[in-house]
């Protein structure tokens, strides 16, 4: 067997333990080591931990680096940084900033002779990629994206820093009316409340006012004000049994039109129980994807629309168009 | 505006037709001409119609060839044929014969200096894709491939074939249950018969023997002796009246395991009102793909699998970051 590759994990969050399980099912791939901040307790037996400040000495023991941190603060920082040192791959999502991110990653990476395949995941991801092949291959048409149900932790973040909430969860709910118009080819208008609707699961702290608690999330603006939102107080105890599992999903549905006034419906959705497993699943990939285009001598950030979908498979190409095509 | 690549329609039946039909929806786009062995009258106005046998004169004039004929008998000696003188873009489907083909055209594109890609539409095609992503990115799982309903023309001729019939029409059909189980994450062993069922529409012939009919269809080896298949008699007006849309359509269904038992369901569904130009659609789209791929002087057959997603859209790459990344 050709020799695995090496993969280094950057951040032992929910993804870098997600990573971290995943490399198991992919035969062609060995954790190298993980690197963090923190003491680990926790990492996987026989697996090496280093210093993130010190994984510049692991420069040759590396194939490709996974960044795990997060978009806010993390990667900014990481991304550019690592891209010098190493292949990498990571789920940069802050939309806006992309653009700007994707231009220090890519002369670092040129700088470096390395290859940076950013903003990997679903959305944006696999998401990403279903809008652009069934915008291409439908081009008289539109494309909607629906989120969920699932956990958007940058909206239970947003409730936990309000006075009185102890812990709180809150969950992105797609309109089932909102997406059979759209697949009935009606092409509607879809105001952001009719879309989404927002439901709050909230821990509120011993004689706290419950009613401000609500009041301070319905009107909050950009996060809450703009969509139907439900708010229901549990406690502790139901917070721990009923909201444990990070799942998530949605749908990207692209109705075009030939001929005629034919209707060509294109739909792609993904039900996770496990959003930063599925995630992790999808950097794996990309992982893969960018030691291959690496070994071609390929350099500087690609996003998921440049990379052939060939190189994302462990099998080899004559088997794939047998089995796949 | 920089020159619109000139496309070659070789064929004019239902995939030529659309092809013509769809090319006014791609702005960078024009009709070259198009290639028949017919006397054609109703070729859109004002577009150049030649004989297949003289394409070889328009070798300076096109810059990718879109070859419609059938995967039967057209396809195995024009794949090759034109893929020395054209880059190309074909629906090849025969799926036993792809390896084969593969390597004529390859040989044949290489020396002529041409990039030809093959087996392209939604079946092989767009399901091939998504097989493949979501085998790569959940690794670990099943994927399924359900087709319809839509009209199967490989079963209708089948059915037209039997002496005393005057005309027919099979709709293949998806279990909806057997789709269930696979959401479900049973990873269900799925018979033939189990996923998709068969139903006949069948015009006699004054006086045939309808019973005798109805056991031949049912009876017929590898075409639907395996499958629970319904057989109904109709009229011609019937026949003309409600089943004249070639609609199709389809779900690939991948659940994976991540994790302690985490199901991810990866959906990929297909609603077509009419099936030929929605893979005239998707031919003209790999044919921006191969026009660009020539341009980078690259040489042979490729498949869908090989195609930067980015190649297919019309916009500029920074465009579709902002817009879909």
């Amino acid at each position: 067997m050709e020799r695995k590759i090496q993969i280094g994990i950057c951040g032992y969050g929910n993804l870098g333990k997600g990573v971290a399980s995943e490399i198991a099912k992919n035969p062609d791939m060995d954790i190298a080591a993980i690197f963090t901040r923190r003491e680990l307790t926790d990492a996987p037996p026989g697996v090496p931990v280093a210093r993130v400040g010190d994984a510049a000495e692991w420069k040759d023991r590396i194939d490709v680096m996974i960044l795990c941190g997060g978009s806010k603060s993390d990667l900014p920082q990481q991304g550019p940084a690592f891209a010098k040192l190493f292949n990498t791959v990571d789920s940069f999502d802050t939309h806006a900033r992309i653009p700007g991110y994707f231009a220090e990653v890519d002369s670092a990476a040129k700088a470096g002779n390395n290859i940076s395949i950013i903003s990997i995941g679903w959305d944006p991801g696999l998401f990403s990629l279903i809008r652009l092949y069934a915008g291409a291959v439908a081009s008289e048409g539109a494309t909607y994206t629906f989120w969920g149900k699932g956990v958007s932790q940058g909206h239970s973040e947003a409730i936990r820093g309000i006075e009185g909430v102890e812990n709180a969860i809150q969950y992105t709910i797609p309109s089932d009316e909102a997406m059979e118009r759209v697949r009935n080819g009606e092409n509607p208008e879809l105001a952001v409340r009719e879309k989404h609707v927002r439901e709050c699961f909230v821990v509120a702290a011993p004689g706290a006012d419950t009613k401000a608690i609500e009041s301070a999330i319905k009107n909050m603006p950009d996060y809450f004000a703009d969509y139907d939102t439900t708010v229901r107080f549990i406690t502790r105890e139901e917070m721990k049994k009923d909201h444990a599992k990070m799942t998530h999903g949605g749908n990207v549905i692209r109705t075009g039109k030939t001929g005629d006034g034919n209707n060509q419906v294109i739909e792609f959705s993904l039900k996770l129980d496990s959003n930063p497993e599925f995630t992790s699943s999808v950097l794996l990939a990309y992982a893969r994807a960018a030691y291959r285009l690496s070994a071609k001598k390929e350099r500087g950030a690609r996003t998921i629309f440049d990379i052939p979908p060939i190189l994302l498979a462990e099998s080899d190409p004559e088997d794939i168009i047998t089995k796949l095509l």
